[in-house]
């Protein structure tokens, strides 16, 4: 198979238009491609802020979707790694320079020349758009596609692909252990799996999150304490407390009272927040503490598959809500809302009616 | 001696009033207080903020000081490790809680309970407010005296308790050494030991700088380069090339041009910057490149004697202008036009005819 295939998948055509089927074509692959089936594709945050063009950084048509697990169908020459059957997945990157310090180091994610994204980038070899996930196939280079372990559940996986990997980096990167106090601040996709993550990590968990309403079903994904984050006496009552705060918000939000909780040496984490810090960060919550305001980006490529394996050691999943594609633009809107717990998958058997 | 004894320094009454002589008592000594006469003390941006009141947290009168060195005129009963006659050092410290994890760390900078500052602070005992080293004696327990090593210079070597010890902490904990690529910004008091002590630390040193006129000058202080701030051509060239920014400057300034000049997984450490961070930190500069932002503070009493023998072994010293007690006004407001190559330091032996 060394020609262009025909494909189909939901594409953004502008910044306000629904996501609509769209027939487009898949490269042909290269000798280090793997061609790839899609069984299941979550749907990230992300995949919104880029079709509505909120980063600035949009391109059309583009298919979102960057946590895909699918079956691998063909494989190049040169790819030594996955076999046709085997069950693979594909998170945020599908290329990078290959040759930088942090692509050496396994540190794709922090490429000296950006990653190539799943979707919206312009491919190295061809400069034709990287389409994502939200379709039913894709070929991706091997260095980029990790290995599903066996016995994982491939639905609820899916999302480890970003929302696991995201948080399980820094946590990782951070030396998270036993006898650590985490504090993990909000409770979306990333949120619950922050949670998840560091508990199996050891860390004793404290979930922040605005909503009394949340208090009961952060128990329920193992989190040890609560704190209501608008509530003044239960912030004052946790000041310096927490070795580590993973901050999952992707929204502008004062981080002051986070700090605060920190102990002396702290850590406070941007996953999600690539604004600029508003209200201010003072300076003095740094320095009296010597605490440190460290920012992650998803991990590389050795991580990401450790990162899975982990999951499927430690029995942890994502909980997922399934959807058919033809249900993606309502999925969207719900998810605006924060009217899901905790992510969309989407099964993709239900494109192929499409 | 078991009464509290007359002295004199040169206190500020309110925030708007001149230094002047003011006579006052010092405590009388505990079991474990060193008493010492003032040989020559360092004048630090910090003592005319607080005076001024800056920081909204002065009391009056106030004798500002806290790079202070001088001899033992008697000791407590509980004394080890100083006899009369030694040659010693106090820093910004006086006391601490001396329990909590920070204190058992030697970490008293970062005391859960706030440490009591040399001057303007309660001491713990009786209440009464600490009075700084613009004076002729100061009476200090003795875990918060440092020995000044043999040899060293003791006019230039005074403001290594402030500016030296401010600068060496966090390049020693965040382990510069040689190999690493080390930015300091500006270069005042704090700005011309970091670059000294960075280099002594095996590092290669980058002054950024405003100003034009300080480029000979900086590469006299030992920078490998210079860098000029305000020159968007030099700033672009050296984007991701810094394993360290030491961010010496007291003012709000824009970060997230340092922020971009950071290698992935650099670090850019406040210790001058108590204020809120604006223009605001852009999340997306950390995030990207997993980047760090950290404070740090001064140091504990540990690294304080480790500064100064490190500075003893390697032949380093503070640049200093010596002055008289009743200069100090004339210094204040030329230390503010950052007129002083790099400290004033006084010498206490003109308060001997005031």
């Amino acid at each position: 198979m060394t020609t262009a295939t025909p494909a189909k998948g939901y594409a953004a055509h502008s910044d306000s238009s629904p996501l609509e089927l769209w027939n487009f074509e898949r490269r042909a692959p290269r000798p280090d491609d793997v061609s790839i089936e899609i069984l299941y594709c979550g749907v990230c945050h992300s995949d919104l802020h880029f079709a509505r063009d909120d980063w600035g950084m949009a391109s059309y048509p583009v298919i979102p979707g960057h946590e895909i697990v699918g079956r691998v169908t063909a494989v190049g020459g040169e790819v030594k790694n996955h076999q046709v059957g085997d069950l693979v997945g594909v998170g945020c990157m599908v290329d990078s320079c290959r040759q930088c310090k942090a692509c050496n180091d396994g540190l794709e994610n922090y490429c000296a020349e950006g990653f190539v994204m799943t979707y919206g980038s312009p491919d190295k070899h061809d400069g034709t758009l990287t389409q994502g996930g939200y379709s039913d196939k894709v070929v991706v280079s091997e260095r980029f596609v990790v290995k599903m372990p066996d016995g994982i559940d491939l639905k609820s996986a899916a999302p480890i692909l970003c929302a696991g990997i995201t948080t399980y980096s820094p946590l990782k990167h951070y030396g998270v252990k036993p006898g650590h106090k985490v504090g993990v601040i909000g409770m979306g996709g990333l949120g619950h799996m922050g949670v998840k993550l560091a508990k199996a990590l050891g860390a004793e968990v404290t979930l922040f999150t605005r909503s009394e309403s949340k208090k009961a079903e952060a128990k329920k994904q193992g989190a040890d304490h609560v704190v209501i984050s608008t509530n003044d006496d239960e912030m004052a009552a946790v000041a310096e407390t927490y070795d580590f705060m993973l901050d999952t918000v992707p929204v502008q939000h004062d981080i002051n009272p986070y700090l605060a909780a920190l102990k002396p040496d702290g850590t406070h984490i941007l996953v999600g927040l690539l604004e600029p810090l508003e209200p201010a960060v003072s300076g003095a919550n740094l320095i009296f503490r010597r605490r440190v305001l460290a920012g992650s980006l998803i991990g590389g490529m050795p991580e990401t598959q450790e990162v899975l394996d982990f999951c499927a050691e430690n029995g942890i999943t994502c909980d997922v809500e399934m959807i058919n594609i033809d249900q993606i633009n309502e999925a969207w809107d719900r998810m605006q809302k924060g009217d899901v717990k905790y992510r969309f998958v989407i099964d993709m058997a239900s494109l192929k009616s499409a």
